[in-house]
């Protein structure tokens, strides 16, 4: 090989409660296109040989969806059994040579897989890149050889017992994705990860070194994860003022806003960048939008507060604050009613993820709502309170619980 | 006669319990002046000979209220006993050859009524004016004869059994008032309506025909029916600016909005005509006013939305959202106080009157409230709820049913 | 004595119960400084020849707070055993010749206190400032004798039995304060008040003449008359533009507004004077601000309406409204909390004060808050209620009874 071909495989995870009331991750919308969409459109930049999506039975559908306007240029093969390696097996029957294993769910910036792809170049090992952490942190940590080289990975191995400080992102490199595949035991039912294949390969001596990410690197993990990614987007947003753009009287805008074709701003509004603006939204009278995604479609009524909010796409509001909060699409919400985003002993927030209480670490929080909710007038939801998709919450109501899916809550 | 005479003979309608928490539907103000005066005005640009206003007992004072500005162009009997038919008997006491016969609380466009007189001026018979229907109509159908002309009017058949698909409105002409009130047989106690006397003439083979509506005619059952009339009587309001109106800075007016004398209207406010604003009124800032009618003497506040609503004299808001609802006057609201305006499910409102649920027909209405009505801050009326005079509604509650007169509801 | 030398004795009473939920009085801020600050600077307008103020065990490190910029100009003691009388005793130890005797929780205008010293400079007598009252008040009533002089001054004498309609305030001068001071009689364990001292000179034939005042004097004795001395401050407040203040685009500003160092105001927010905005506050968008005290360090957020209010440093607010309402300080309220201020009867406004009703003679009063206390979003606080200190209340209440310092009332 005269230039250094590879090809990147975007691993797509199963479905996963701990995104609960949010869908697929890779589908949420971001500036008009989802996700996966963008993640694609980053990797593109890098002229990889091919990229390869490994999808299962469940999301497959779901996947392509993510990827209506991208599929001509990727390759997607459906794995067989559960688990990373699984997906690396199945990547390799398409990919010969070098490979980029990267998360379907995990937004990565572009500089930071650049950073991968050039230490592999020169290098041309195996390349496993890293965070620095000051505490503990539930992941894999990297086990460095007296050489520097990696010797193994060692998957959470509790506070205390930290082989490094360096915790494993999922953005690697391996000279030979085959090579890889080949460690793959398929009679073991463990459902095996991918750092046991990386382990059996660094323990018959093939090398590997780490890098510590120079970039953004944002894993989704638990909804509230929209609003990080988000704020990573918006940072990067590029200015944009769409087709039929109407800004009335009287109007301030800070900072950088984009906007959608056929986006109205009425009356005595101010927008504080970053912002990005969705087809066909009309901005109401009175009101403030500051450091927020608003989706297309969608009508801001009059006097309302969206603060550091993820909105999706054709929700209406009226007189509502929203503050640190993720709405899918198509929410409704009725006049007075706020997501409060505080708590009122200021301290972080818990949400209930199944059956655990999980703490968020974020003192800003408000609600995380699913797709086709309507919520009545002067109703109160309480800071990182979770609202399932398709689901009814009453008038004047103080929401301090989770409302599962399809819920009628009136009382 | 040279010239073709005739009177109007308008009946006034005893009280109504369907129009509860309203009072007197022709009492009601629109750009400061009663509807039934409005209806005078109307039919003066007629020409007719004489205006016959006939009343009972129990309302005869109100409408004498109602038409304190015009009483000296009518003339106002008092009819023995109940029903349109004696109405009509009292009418010709006093009047000679053709009339023609209107409801008080119907609003009549202009044309339409001259339409009528025109075609009687034609035809020289009765003319019945009906509207045609594409689905049943709990009203009176015309029974058309071979010949084109009416044979009889069938009293609300049942769905199925319509003779036509032509409704009848209160809107005749009669040749002869005295030949329609000699067909009135007074040992009868079915307290006979008036068709039944068209009826007798027809069997006689009088002629009559049908003809037709053009033009609006909104007849006001339901107290949400004011917000029907509210619409007509908006799309024809005049331009007006009054004297010593004020407007401060950064206000935006758009479409036709007619300001009474001594309106203010403060800073960062926007009114969406078509509107009506009382004189005295004050318009608070940072508001918005869209199609809407607004009595005298109100004080709207600060931040207030008031979207297709009628707004009687003397109301006081603050910081509220009033959508698609009807206060007669003397109503106040506090900070926070939302009439919601539409169901969770999108469905149409339903309305309790008396003992039967009535459905409204409309998917968006707000609260009816009568007359000197006090609601609490941080209140939440919901869609179609009515609440009767001289009440108070205390701070923070979800009001889902109907409030009596003079209730005390605080819990 | 060539010149007419008279020092000026404060009184500062002990802590009262009947303030709570406020702190002492004197050290209340408006303007930047302490209310006792700024009654010292009034004091010295008089050119005294010093200013001694007397307090006890329980008080003096907060009025050594309350002075902390003017302590060199004055002399504090420290009085032995309660009661005014042994307070005037403690003072004469360090005061030789003419004093006049002020409370330092009552606030007097300066021609007001000049027109005692004039009046004593010309009369060279016990000078008694007295109000005419039209209704029973229960003060201390002047008992006069035929020669126009004082005979006595009479304590709550009860209606119908009051010597005179003159209401002595408390704001003397006397000749000498030692004589005042040497009818004490240490051995009577009443807690003499100082009326008993005058009563014995007036006995003894010293001659003692009443001076209708003339300016104003407000005594603070419950908490919402914080609101009463608001507003004859902010009616004498002079102008002031602050450094560096920021007024962004289309701010309204009506009447007088001081403006501390710092102060910025948002877009389409109007202020209508008199005002006082202290240093490094923020005046949020779409606003309201009317005839209101805000301290220093305050955040009032996009769209909220002060109105008639005093508020201490560092409150933090969102689209509130804070009607005729007292708020110590570090005090935050969540989006759409409401201070209502009327009641739905338009009734005066009774508030419960240890155990009796109190009727505050206000028609409008919003509610009482101390220091650190935490609203949830859309509460409802009813007119008159008061707040304990560090006390955090819960979101969508309505709170109609009074809360204690370190409550946490969730539901």
């Amino acid at each position: 090989m005269k230039k250094n071909l590879f090809s990147v495989i975007l691993l797509a995870a199963g479905v996963s409660s701990r995104y609960w009331p949010l869908h697929e991750k890779y589908g949420f919308g971001f500036f008009g296109n989802s996700l996966l969409a963008r993640q694609v459109d980053t990797i593109e930049t890098l002229q990889p040989e091919k990229i390869v999506v490994v999808v299962n039975e469940t999301n497959e559908s779901l996947v392509r969806e993510s990827l209506a306007s991208k599929q001509k240029n990727i390759i997607m093969v459906r794995q067989q059994g559960e688990g990373q390696a699984a997906a690396i097996v199945a990547a390799s029957a398409v990919v010969e040579g070098a490979a980029m294993i990267l998360n379907t769910s995990d937004v990565y910036e572009e500089k930071l897989l650049l950073g991968i792809i050039q230490e592999w170049e020169k290098e041309q090992c195996i390349i496993i890149s890293v965070k620095k952490v000051t505490e503990y942190f539930p992941g894999g940590y990297v086990a460095l050889q007296s050489d520097g080289t990696v010797g193994k990975i060692v998957e959470k191995p509790g506070s205390g017992n930290e082989p490094s400080n360096l915790v494993r992102l999922v953005a690697e490199v391996v000279p030979s994705l085959k090579e890889l595949a080949g460690e793959y035991d398929v009679h073991d039912d463990s459902a095996e990860g991918e750092v046991a294949l990386f382990n059996k390969l660094f323990k018959k001596g093939v090398r590997g070194i780490s890098l510590p990410a120079s970039g953004y690197w944002v894993p989704i993990k638990y909804p509230w994860h929209v609003l990080d990614v988000m704020d990573v987007l918006l940072e990067t947003l590029p200015p944009h003022q769409g087709k039929n753009v109407e800004i009335r009287s009287n109007v301030v805008i800070e900072g950088n806003v984009a906007f959608g074709d056929n986006v109205k701003v009425y009356e005595n509004t101010k927008i504080v960048g970053p912002c990005y603006i969705g087809d066909n939204t009309i901005i109401g009278n009175n009101s403030i939008i500051r450091h927020s995604h608003i989706g297309a479609g969608c009508v801001t009524g009059f006097n309302t507060d969206i603060t550091r909010s993820y909105i999706g796409d054709n929700c209406w509001f009226h007189s509502n604050y929203i503050g640190d909060s993720v709405l899918e699409g198509d929410v409704s919400m009725g006049s007075g009613t706020v997501l409060a985003n505080l708590r009122l002993d200021r301290g972080e927030i818990v949400s209930v993820v199944g059956e655990n209480r999980v703490n968020t670490k974020r003192t800003k929080l408000g609600a995380i709502i699913g797709k086709n909710v309507r919520i009545g007038v002067n109703t109160s939801i309480m800071p990182g309170v979770k609202i399932g998709s398709n689901s009814m919450v009453g008038a004047g109501l103080v929401v301090s619980r989770d409302i599962p899916d399809a819920s009628k809550k009136l009382l």
